[in-house]
């Protein structure tokens, strides 16, 4: 059976891996204090354009969203969200757990506009009793979206511009974000990111590391005391320079960029292949993941031979499945799998 | 100026201010161990005919809705609502403040189906990534609902059937609950309720006290360490007789129903002035609330008279409002008011 | 049997009765925003010195303290207090439930000194591991303390001195307030109060009132949005006025203070016959509450007529207990008490 | 610089390193369901003697801390543990921010004794206003404590009669579990362990793993749903399976005891030069911590080829410091330390 169920099946990058093994009996300090972790946030730093960005490393997604928002909110306030944003529905209620509520707003394509998050904070402030209602705090996005969508550079800065005019800080969730910038039609960069985000991460999980996110922090009042923040959710690993080591593994010669076009090069093949075949797309993803829309027979043949993600009955003859790449992705499996849909 | 634009303007039934100022200097123990309290336990015992249910007393609403659903839900669990429901949109974010994520299911009509909470169950046990979900935990309705709609006695019965089987405690939010039982579509009663619910209060605040909750727990598992949940979320009242004076001002002598008709009865005309105008209502509602849709031109005439709340733009040339009584509300005002309904 | 268990085992003074009764039938805005309240706010601004100062009322000191706190310190944060502190022994962990810890500090007489929260904050930045402690983000006293104690004009702003120096914003519980400034050694006043704290409250439910206390905001960042937290701790009282109303009455004429005067008065008789009869006291108290220590040949004869609490063993022979005098307690039963403590 | 200061400086073992390396391209399921967790959950059952117990991995200690608490107790609940204990003191309110309170009780040599819950407990419900206090709802240990002493078999018998004759769950922190097993003095095994214990861990950052704690959980009331707490505490590692594989290498063949083994052996070794040079210690470990108090030149000498912890100041000329020994520990630089102990 080849994997296409979802983007964090194998280890980590050989490179990686090889870097952990050279690196694995010196002895350093912990907590992310360590000449590892001080690289890669340099390396970090100089990607962003910017040499005195807060740089914190985290091991998980959900960790990472529950610290920053955790961290940024006051106690009455809550994140806007898109309604199929991580934070609303795959994470066991956990930024709740913190506190807060998920300002749940409607979304096709998984992303929000300037123009939602305009509108909600001012019904907010326009409701005589905003006082009953949470107050919108601070705005969730993931890039790409969790269906695969991507911002465009205009997108995200008028989004940015009004979250600042309503003093909403921006938080972009980078999972995959490197699989967003290598997408032909993308026109953001990190710089852009930095630029127009209060808060984000770029994912190392599904990109070419073990496990590890890098959280850049271009708003000082949100960097403030982050450390505590991390160590009180249980996030600061004791060996952080693991961290830090995979994360100069991703950065030094630009291998996360590499394995993010590699990934998306095989999605695209995925795409071209189910096109060519006449099937239809849940939504239209130019990164790792595919949503392609197949007929049910279609789909037991490949089970023979495949794992995928069911995503939605669509009708009684067709359903909506995941196909993911990743940097571990294989040419050839990719390459057997679109010979298969042809022929099916 | 007369005020229709909620249900707690006026201090309390005279009734019970008399029995305050009675028993105002004599001596009694603190937080709700005392002969009052003990005496308005036994009156709400035998109205909702069982004499060994746990029955505390809170000041209000919000609390006692946090404090009912922090006691009751393992910490990944949410309660599932009404999209409408009171906890997911008028409490500031006080359910996530303890932990909990608000599962908000559609609803038009302010009320929750049983097959849409067992819907909301199924789905949640037979998706794979079950526990990357907060999973539904309790059942929370209102009855009235905050639209003035009330359940039937088989709604809720099929409801309090569909929780059981899936463990899912009910726990209804009775703000204007007599209001709710004085309608005349109404075949509900408190021993159904009791039989149907795991816990439920009985409002006093809307419903002549000056504040006041009466707390009824059928269910033991949610009873038991109960008053420890209250002090911890600043519910305790120092002086807790003052809560079971009022209760047992309202429970004597039935004056709680005879109140709540009086309420429904007013707002019955005022339903009837608006019907015989032919206007539309926003809801059906049988209650002390009635949300009438009227042309714009009519508002700002009844403006100069009326105070009642805005509810929503229907059109260019029509709003709907809300117009409320109470057990404080003056027949006469009510009277004038619908004669000039008549009129415009 | 005459009570000195507690100040809260009546209800309200009748003057204040007799404005709620006066005031029931009226009309007004809910939550707090009426002229009662106006009006209260007024007062109490005057009586602090200040007119644009914040004045929220709450219901109850456990509500008021767990909103205040939960409002000002950032998640990591904790609040230093005495370890005999309300806050730290007799709140359900009401503090812990909105995710704080409560940062204890040894006390005898139940009050912090400067020294104390100095060495506290310096001790946390010097120690290396900080950012594994919780950081110490404001501090709380109470004034009376639990035990009776005040602190002076000097202690009180060498106190507050080294909390503006640390950054750490200051909070005094004035459950009975009144009471300390009532006392004979007392050289505080609410002006002082208002200079040196962040915030504190006032208290009613045990100076005269039903219920209530009043939160005095000086400090902005504290005050900003302030009412969604008392909204979402379920803290907002519908018919707010009542909280207006009370101290309306409380606040006319003085009458907070003549109360107050009274309490301390009687309390002081109660130490004077203790100490003619050459027992000595658990802590030296100023204010309402007593502290002797009796033979428990002479307790089990006081308990045959009087009600008061046990506060511990202090040998084999004599015990530890409290009395309270209050607003209401009558200068008769005081004057029968000590002439039965002269003669046992 | 030889580094002594903590038991984390270096990578994982050789062996487990390898064994990432040849499964690193392997294609499995996330999240902990894969081959090398269910491997790994076998050989921790047969090591606890029970093919039935519930095994979860998390990544970090304080993170299976706060889980385990925050599944366990109910919101009005706090857990009782030694006022050193690493909940208390080391994780920056993380228990607190799940809401609940430490309860914490002193003790000298970190551990906590029956009497002292059983005081504990019995001085609650004693208490007329137990409902205004914390409930103890679990106690908190730590195996060895973090002063390096060890719970004899009898002590912790003891400990674990008391607590479930006061329904308290009683759980094991056990970060350095191993070095605990491997004192001379030791009279445990993990048997007993899981026979006394409701819930514990064994750690693995500590002991030869680049990361990962193996929580088993006896008690079915504790395990009930616990992936979701995992999942909502953001410790839910997507390539869950590195956890797996570690504890395969540290559970095959015994690694883990070997290495631990290997471990107190040199700090034996460490305690027995200190004392032949007539040294007194801070606390008397037969762990891999030893707490030697010396004088302070010799510390100032010892400082220039060796890193390790100062623990405090003793008096003027003497100071406590911690030197740790762990699994990479090199045996030579043992013998050159002792040598310059000596030597000194």
């Amino acid at each position: 059976m080849v994997f296409f169920n979802c983007d964090y099946n194998e280890g980590a990058h050989p490179a990686i891996m090889d870097l952990m093994m050279r690196t694995n009996m010196e002895q350093t300090g912990g907590y992310g204090i360590d000449p590892y972790c001080e690289k890669a946030r340099s390396l970090i730093q100089a990607a962003c354009g910017s040499d005195d960005l807060e740089v914190q490393f985290l091991v998980g997604g959900t960790q990472a969203n529950l610290t920053v928002i955790a961290a940024t909110l006051r106690p009455h306030q809550g994140v806007i969200s898109a309604d199929s944003g991580h934070v609303n529905v795959h994470e066991t209620g956990a930024i709740e757990a913190t506190g807060h509520k998920v300002i749940a707003l409607p979304s096709q394509d998984g992303k929000l506009t300037a123009q939602q998050v305009l509108d909600c904070y001012t019904a907010h402030w326009e409701d005589g009793a905003h006082e009953h209602i949470a107050q919108p705090g601070m705005v969730y996005i993931s890039n790409p979206t969790e269906i695969g969508t991507i911002y465009s550079k205009a997108e995200l800065q008028a989004l940015s511009e009004v979250c600042r005019k309503c003093g909403l800080p921006l938080y972009m969730d980078g999972a995959r974000m490197g699989y967003g910038l290598a997408a032909k039609e993308n026109d953001l960069d990190l710089k852009t990111i930095t630029a127009c985000c209060d808060v984000f991460y770029i994912g190392g999980t599904k990109q070419g590391a073990l496990f590890g996110e890098a959280l850049v922090i271009p708003n000082p009042a949100i960097a403030k005391d982050f450390r505590y923040m991390i160590k009180q959710r249980g996030g600061m690993l004791a060996k952080g320079r693991l961290l830090g080591i995979q994360f100069v593994g991703l950065f030094e010669d630009g291998l996360y960029f590499k394995l993010s076009e590699h990934a998306v090069g095989l999605a695209m093949k995925i795409r071209e292949a189910c096109k060519n075949k006449g099937y239809s797309f849940l939504v239209d993803s130019c990164t790792n993941q595919q949503f392609p829309i197949l007929p049910n027979a279609v789909l037991e043949k490949l089970k023979e031979k495949y794992v995928f993600s069911m995503w939605g009955k669509v009708d009684e003859e067709n359903s909506a499945v995941r196909f993911c790449t990743s940097w571990a992705t294989k040419a050839d499996d990719v390459e057997v799998l679109c010979a298969d849909i042809a022929a099916l």
